[in-house]
């Protein structure tokens, strides 16, 4: 007997049942019990939920706003569950019941408590999730005064999610939208979905890609994307379906789908009809058109507003047409980045009032880093929207820590020069962004990517909020208040995205990513049937120099920007070979030759990785145990692909340059040879 | 202020955030606090878990042992999940430390407690989930006394699953598998899906598909495969790899597959050991070889044996073959039926000793009812194992409620005639079953699908388990131990199964499922390339009559059993139409013609869904919300499909046999060319 010992039951890191651990599902809606000060105010405020309950009664916004309070409070106090007997601190929720009456919402305190209040029941929504997260973040609810409205009317997200599960550029698991099940069967993940979105401010979901699927238009879906839009109505969110423009050939039975064929116009108003009998508040349809192989109407000699103009039409005064012009034509020499501006902009005013034109922040596809795209500013009598993408195609996909609001704020605040900035041409309008969710149990494959659906709604409601002020709300609501934490997590989530275009496509590259699945570097394919797919296109290197010449003696790209504005970007260093072709032995303001400059910036990119590793590696006492591990697992492949995009790019160069690396440059792992052999052919997303 | 109501936080049902509610994600692991008197006993006891831990410190699987019990331990008493203060009733863990030493179990009981022992570390593991199980259904602790040994050593679950994280015949979501970012991430899931096998007993995975891809056997996948095999060691499973046979000219750069090419020889030792030096304990591969488009040896003249038996040589004493003998030809005229035995019984002593030849339970592909495959029994000198298919590719997919140990059960005790039953046939080797496990929150699709994943490893450990007793305590444990509830649910589920045969395929019928993803009803189909692809391939149905004639006047498929058991099944009215070609006017021992006996079988199988969903609808006092409401959608579908295989079933027999109904009857709800209209693209799992 004196060699038996007694374990000690520890649980916490042992515990098995991920559902008793924190696995990443509750978002940024944990709340976590408050500690200290902070959770005496909020227990000597002792709160009670009361609604202003006058002609009113079940309504289900009201209702999912009591719920989250309660929920929320009752976490918030580190309390069991259940209904609190008759606390003294009411919280009134009194708004307007006019349905369309506007969005913004006060949370304000007075000697009866705390009243949220707005003009309609979405207004309460939202206040609640703002009083939450301003209690999540500590502070004093007797003093607690809010109020904010949305500056953009649409704050949208876009699903490329196709009707069989697979996501395109997904790389969290498969579809969160069960639509085989649908309509019968309803996941909790739609509602949980749902109230993540509200208490971000999104109030907007196309539920499909824009590769889309024109039986998603027949009856036996209309009636899946009524559960949704019954479920998420309650929540403030509208749905859109992506449109496929031949859907009156592929389903209609009609022989064309021209825009101007009375009998395509006909079935298309019939179609929309048939969407509002189901769904009443139906948002619209989102249309790629003339892009990428997607069916339009060039494809019977209408232009872009003909085609949009007649689904317009269809939706009348009930609806949105939301057009991309994310367009190049594989019949067409001039530089791609060009190609958009020069086929849209002279089509300003031509589209119908119930028309948006959908751009792409930048004019190329969601590099790392591009220039705003010329179109914003340019369309005067067009309703602009900006497109951003929050799932990483382009940086790092599911694994590398890259947050992404620095990046979408450097586009909000460039100035157009051509009345304000993209952030003012698109307020009257909107912001879509590309979601990055997936069936992953913490949403959006790591729990970094979390903060990029966090962000894009933030900067949707308020694009004058700042980079950290939304990574300090979140850091701290995700995953720890202390502010060791935050003081550390917060400058490395700020720098993240830096790093990635420094290791991947630094000075002003685009683009170098390997084919098809864009996963790892490819900077030598350069045959494939585009010219403008190719990786080489983009960074035109050879022995003398690297970059694309969009100046007046390349393509003159930078004309499309208004003067000042293109003087500014041509002299911009993040852009240098973006609009130039520089020698490699050119001398840059730092004094480096260019090969030496790049060659740098590739290892500050690595560097910074391996910074961003330790950084995490010090706050395990901050994190639970599973999240923390998965964090620190991301950045361990990171740390490793950051080296594999240096050294394959340097091996490339090198082979273009002839020239050797710096002195006291590490030299590539492997010869280039080795980079170009591998692949991948079950890469995600593609 | 007379306007004001506040309003009650009750929680359950409401409450947002579904990591709290009940997901399903526990299986039948969730420990439910108990009640009543099993609850005071437990109390009573009060358990104390001790190690004896001479020799055996820092044993991952005593861990791990130790870890459960303290985590079920807490739960069943209903404990915040902390350490107990030293309890007075000892629970001993007490094994032995031989690796392979056996996996029998015992736990017993005396005046010091309770003692689990057996040989191996995994013996203690296997008893502590033995005990929790006992303990959850309310077994008393002081009176506990259990033993047992698996009847098979290989208790093993197929997955057919993609790199690419799509599974074939899958309709739970994705795959578990996250091999995208394998090594480096390990998914929380991988650990408590090790949990769920090691608590039924299964000790063997096959990670990827039998249409595998030869790049799994590359080194990138080697590692991957090595992370899993760390993972799962402590809890007893070992991993196989399904391989593809033109593996060495795939990847291996030589020009040939063919077995008895030294080099081919030499390419599949050198793989084995390089697989063996990362995974010593790998398990082996499993071959789909010359079977739908699958290469194998046939490709170079040679046999199943010899193409086993080279993997076989390259895998020594350290693993083992397990080859499939699902194959039929397209260049065989020959019943399907016959075909396996035709080619796989010749060979019987030719394969080597660590090959196994895995059977399918029937001759033709896991329909809803076919008779024992004749190989069982037939090949006395060779390892036969069975193949059941969990995932219910042909029993309603992700939403039939298709409880289907009855149906293994059917097969494990068929008298195979010669020389014992099934079970008694595979019991020296083992079973594998087809998973259905997915991303899916609740792993299977559907809460009650968990209980064919438990059926499955609960048979293989010990066959001579009723299909009634594992129901009752998979009910008890995954959902409510009340015995209103357990008396309602169980005989559910063992009807279920006799349902889904009643309405989509009665009297022997099979393979009538719509071509491709088989979802839904498609007897009509008869233009596919290959006659056996097509469902009239097996009815056989025409003016006089329907059935596919296996006597000695059609394709005598019945002599390929032995001829008592030939005579059984000839007689047997389950089998009618298997083995017969019936005039629709035949009378049946009900006295009705055959016409109005299979109408009836029809409006049978409906029936009994309708029941089923009458059932559930009552026990919504026993289940959480969250599940209870999932279930009955599923069933809301299921009611639906029911009808449309019963309706579209008999609008196809009517415009076969130009019979009216029989009077009374339901006409279908729609004309035949509905039905044959109905086209799903985006069916899942194919």
């Amino acid at each position: 007997m004196a060699r038996l010992l007694a374990l000690c039951l520890a649980v916490a890191a042992l515990l098995p049942g991920a559902a008793r651990a924190e696995d990443g599902y509750d978002l940024w809606l944990r709340y976590a019990p408050l500690e200290g000060e902070a959770l005496e105010r909020l227990e000597e405020f002792n709160p009670q939920i009361a609604v202003d309950l006058y002609n009113r009664e079940d309504n289900p916004t009201l209702e999912a706003a009591v719920r989250e309070l309660g929920f929320g409070l009752h976490s918030l106090l580190g309390e069991p569950a259940r209904s609190r007997p008759g606390g003294h601190g009411r919280i009134l929720i009194d708004c307007g019941s006019h349905p369309t009456g506007g969005e913004q919402y006060f949370v304000t305190t007075d000697r009866q408590g705390i009243r949220i209040g707005g003009p309609s029941h979405i207004s309460c929504l939202y206040g609640a999730y703002a009083l939450l997260r301003e209690l999540s973040l500590g502070a004093d609810p007797r003093t607690i005064n809010l109020t904010s409205a949305p500056a953009m009317p649409l704050r949208m997200l876009n699903h490329w999610d196709n009707p069989d599960g697979h996501v395109e550029r997904g790389y969290a698991g498969r579809s969160i939208f069960d639509w085989w099940n649908l309509p019968d069967r309803l996941d909790q993940r739609m509602i949980d979905y749902a109230r993540a979105n509200a208490s971000i401010g999104i109030n907007a979901v196309v539920v499909n890609n824009v590769n889309a699927q024109a039986y998603m238009l027949e009856p036996r879906y209309i009636a899946k994307l009524k559960r949704l839009a019954d479920a998420w109505r309650p929540y403030g969110i509208r749905v859109f379906l992506s449109a496929r423009f031949s859907a009156p050939r592929d389903i209609g039975g009609l022989p064309t789908a021209d825009p101007l064929d009375p009998a395509v116009r006909a079935w298309w108003r019939a179609k929309a009809d048939e969407i509002y009998a189901a769904i009443p508040d139906f948002g619209g349809f989102l249309v790629k058109a003339n892009s990428e192989g997607q069916p339009g109407p060039q494809d019977y000699g209408r232009s872009h507003a003909d085609g949009a103009n007649v689904l317009a039409e269809a939706l009348g005064n009930r609806g949105t047409v939301i057009w991309r012009a994310f367009v190049y034509s594989e019949h067409n020499d001039v530089d791609r980045a060009m190609q958009a501006f020069d086929e849209f902009v002279p089509l300003d005013g031509q589209f119908a009032p119930n028309v948006i034109v959908q751009v792409k922040n930048g004019p190329i596809d969601f590099q790392p880093r591009e220039p705003f795209h010329p179109m914003f500013g340019a369309m005067p009598n067009t309703r602009l929207m900006l497109e951003a993408q929050i799932t990483k195609e382009y940086l790092g996909q599911g694994t590398h820590l890259a947050y992404l609001a620095p990046m979408w704020e450097e586009v909000l605040h460039a100035d157009t020069g051509r009345g304000g900035t993209v952030a003012q041409i698109v307020q009257p309008v909107g912001m879509a962004g590309v979601a990055n969710t997936g069936s992953d149990r913490n949403w959006t494959g790591s729990d970094f990517d979390q903060a990029n659906w966090y962000a894009f709604g933030r900067l949707a409601w308020d694009p004058s909020l700042t980079s950290e002020q939304i990574a300090r709300e979140w850091a701290a609501q995700t995953f720890s208040r202390a502010p060791e934490f935050v003081e550390a997590v917060v400058p490395m989530m700020l720098g993240s995205r830096q790093a990635v275009v420094d290791y991947m496509t630094p000075l002003g590259l685009a683009h170098q990513m390997a084919t098809g699945h864009h996963y790892g570097p490819g900077p030598w394919v350069c045959d494939l049937a585009r010219p403008e797919w190719n990786p080489c296109y983009y960074a035109r290197a050879d022995r003398q120099g690297i970059g694309f010449d969009r100046t007046a003696s390349g393509s003159n790209a930078l004309a499309q920007y208004a003067p000042p504005v293109a003087a500014g970007l041509a002299a911009d260093p993040d852009y240098l070979l973006w609009f130039h072709h520089v020698g490699w032995d050119q001398a840059m303001p730092s004094g480096r030759s260019l090969w030496a400059e790049l060659v740098g910036r590739y290892d500050t990119g690595v560097a910074a990785v391996d910074a961003m590793a330790d950084t995490w590696a010090a706050q395990q006492r901050h994190v639970d145990p599973q999240r923390f591990r998965a964090v620190a697992e991301n950045l361990v492949i990171q740390q490793a692909e950051a080296r594999w995009w240096r050294d394959a790019s340097l091996a490339w160069w090198q082979s273009i340059n002839g020239l050797p690396l710096p002195e006291g440059t590490r030299p590539p792992q492997h010869e280039l040879d080795y980079y170009r052999s591998l692949a991948f052919p079950e890469a995600p997303g593609q």
